[in-house]
């Protein structure tokens, strides 16, 4: 009888349990649906402020006006924490053409790479060489790259069904290839943008020189993938055509800027911290709604969530907006030796830079026994239509934070459409749907409501 | 040891299969994604035809585009199956407006619903009541509606995961609305367009009048979802303001069209049919991307991708364009009569009309012996990210065919974008993605390539 009761007691337990992350998880997506903050907030970045580069004005406005928002929502402490960012900037727009026979132009879409130098004043004329990845440079050797321009085409592998492999798959050329191409004598490099579709959209990005001395760096532009096609067909037609470009694109000296950062302090763990974020920052071409508004409006709206649904947290959850994730990684690598020397304990981190698309799940950076601890959550989501809880990458600007004991994980919305925008002059707010946004917020607020009352696996000191 | 070997050779057996199963899906998708025909299919349905309103000249030329994209893929027959379809046509562009005193007028945004009858020529002004549903009239009774236009005004319920939840949970209101209002003496009804945001476009769709008898029928229109909202914060200020619209649609006398269709007839159990289809008719407002010239495209596609692959079909395989889904289902109730005419054994049949987003997965009308069969493919999809296996409807143009036996089945893809465009001006090719909607064909060919190679759980006479 005994055991009966205590079994009885067990499954009502457990049922109420149930029951009560259910109908909390029912609250938040309500809350998110009906009386969401993120897509208001989207709209003030990305159209009263715009693109945020690192180092730019709009970088700034955003940092004044996501604090006053934080501010509003009543967290316990919000506050700036200074980073020292650099500052590149794109100056007058740049102009590109081949030149099939002289005085027989055709102008092509391109845009500077972020980090590149500029081209001498007058622009740069040079013979092309097209590859398709670095790995053909020592093929050719000096004598076919010395005084040309190299021009990187490797399209993204369409069978691919995240777009985030296709990306990984090429990205190399835009990051690497004007450093490698240096070292053959090669003057300047142009890439096909990373995009999964054909547009007349040249895509930005970071890139780096790498150990090139100064003076020896080449300029590095973008051009479309439509551009990338026609210059492709026409040098098989004549391999003699020339390529012009001009960009004044310079780095300047670093400048002060700011992560913001706002917190609501755990009721009997308040030092174990939980980090939510995405990065403020964005390339300038569009207003960076998806890359990373998106991130960045769904994170705030994670804590305002988890308050107007009356959820009191027993860990300290905090909202971080890291600035330059984009050229530099400095907010994320500043929070992460601040909290180093704070001795903080950061039990948990969750990121969102992937879009603002539909979330289809998680992917967690963990120990196997806290990825059998999520994976015990997902019947949980179901009813919103979250399948996905794999392993893997969480995000860059959680990365710094990593350690073994620590559950890091990254928002994985729907990836097709991420790059036909990404970086480019249309990843900008139109192409953001509201509920689809607002899922993503309620998504995560739901896991970060779930570790926050059931602790992580396996870190030391933690309770359930 | 005979038990031994025989287990070996199941292992063996069953892995091979595995193996073949997962390489020809990973076939379908690579030939989906990287020379696909279905968004090339689109963009001339779309762009060179357009909007395909039944009995419309643009409805007959997608007729005539279609079979010759059919006949062109090589299929073993490709035929017309003439139907008489209703022909119901807009006229001139409609026009609205809420008058606040004699003389100041504000403009709203409206469009006639499919099949209502048109204002008189001067149009029809007149006070207006507003309501939350048919529910509400019995309450209100004669004297407060009589003589009035009743303002249907139930928004979606955006806590609704699934908008095709929070559509069915609206759409009375325009289907039945006008036929409700007009036995209280209403002489005119305007219905919150139903979509998932609010913005300027009047989204159309079909209505009924029921029993009324024809000269007592009144004339229905949509309004955008922000003329909705303007229209009710004005009436709660000045409840009697009036409202006026015109318009001249009208529905003319039947007109011959036709059901496209072609098929691969089957190699072994050729009297086994298992069809394939979407809706080649399309409200006219937008140029029907969505709705549903993605089903068609993708269905299409659905042959192309098994030929391509090298597939050879045991069971005969058709597709289906249906015609007049939108205002009669007259293509699909004629296509399932002479399915029985002819005594054909139709054992599975797949339908896309839900819009060419991103595939979440199917929802399945079948017995649970079929639903059995068909979770056991589950772990083939997974590497696509389609998730969603469910027990639901399939389909409109599938429904006439069912029996107990079929299973019938609709893609059901992600569906938070769906209601932004549907039956409205901004479906448009723009709106589709390339992938997304190769993602759907490749996940139609692949349920359809696994059906015809197990067969289906119960039906008689079918083997594996």
């Amino acid at each position: 009888m005994k055991k009966i009761c205590i079994l009885i007691f067990l499954i009502v337990s457990s049922s109420f349990g149930q029951t009560d992350d259910e109908k909390q998880l029912r609250d938040i997506y309500d809350a998110a649906l009906t009386k969401g903050k993120a897509y208001d907030w989207l709209n003030h970045l990305s159209n009263q402020i715009g693109g945020r580069l690192s180092g730019s004005v709009q970088a700034q406005q955003a940092v004044e006006y996501t604090k006053t928002q934080l501010e509003s929502i009543g967290l316990d402490r919000v506050w700036l924490q200074p980073v020292m960012v650099p500052k590149w900037v794109r100056g007058t727009p740049e102009f590109a053409y081949f030149e099939s026979t002289p005085g027989v132009t055709t102008n092509v879409p391109i845009c500077a790479l972020g980090g590149s130098v500029a081209t001498k004043v007058g622009g740069l004329k040079a013979d092309l060489v097209e590859v398709k990845g670095i790995e053909e440079l020592e093929a050719l050797g000096r004598e076919k790259i010395e005084g040309k321009i190299v021009f990187y085409n490797r399209p993204f592998d369409q069978s691919l069904i995240s777009t985030f492999e296709a990306y990984s798959g090429c990205v190399d050329q835009r990051y690497s290839g004007a450093a490698e191409a240096a070292k053959y004598g090669a003057v300047g490099v142009l890439v096909r943008s990373m995009s999964s579709r054909l547009d007349d959209l040249p895509h930005t990005g970071s890139m780096s020189y790498g150990e090139i001395a100064a003076k020896e760096r080449i300029p590095a532009a973008a051009i479309s993938t439509k551009g990338a096609e026609l210059l492709s067909t026409t040098l098989k037609l004549n391999p003699n055509i020339k390529f012009y470009f001009k960009q004044n694109c310079e780095q300047l000296e670093d400048v002060k800027s700011y992560n913001v950062i706002g917190e609501m302090i755990g009721s009997t763990h308040p030092n174990e911290i939980m980090t939510v974020g995405g990065h403020l920052d964005s390339w300038d071409l569009g207003d960076g709604s998806h890359d990373d508004g998106a991130g960045c409006v769904q994170s705030m709206d994670v804590l305002r969530l988890l308050k107007v649904t009356g959820y009191k947290p027993k860990r300290t959850i905090r909202v971080v907006l890291f600035m330059n994730e984009e050229n530099g990684l400095r907010g994320a690598n500043e929070y992460a030796k601040i909290a180093k020397d704070k001795d903080e304990h950061h039990v948990f981190a969750l990121e969102s830079d992937s879009g603002g698309f539909t979330p289809r799940g998680f992917s967690f950076d963990c120990s196997e026994a806290n990825f059998e601890k999520v994976q015990g959550w997902k019947n949980l989501f179901e009813p919103y239509l979250i399948h996905m809880f794999v392993k893997g990458y969480s995000g860059a600007d959680i990365g710094p934070l990593k350690n073994s004991d620590m559950l890091l994980a990254g928002l994985r919305p729907d990836s097709q459409r991420y790059f036909d925008h990404h970086h480019a002059a249309n990843d900008t707010f139109e192409h953001v749907n509201k509920r689809e946004l607002e899922l993503g917020a309620a998504t995560m607020a739901s896991l970060v409501y779930l570790v926050d009352k059931y602790g992580v696996a396996d870190a030391k000191k933690i309770k359930g």
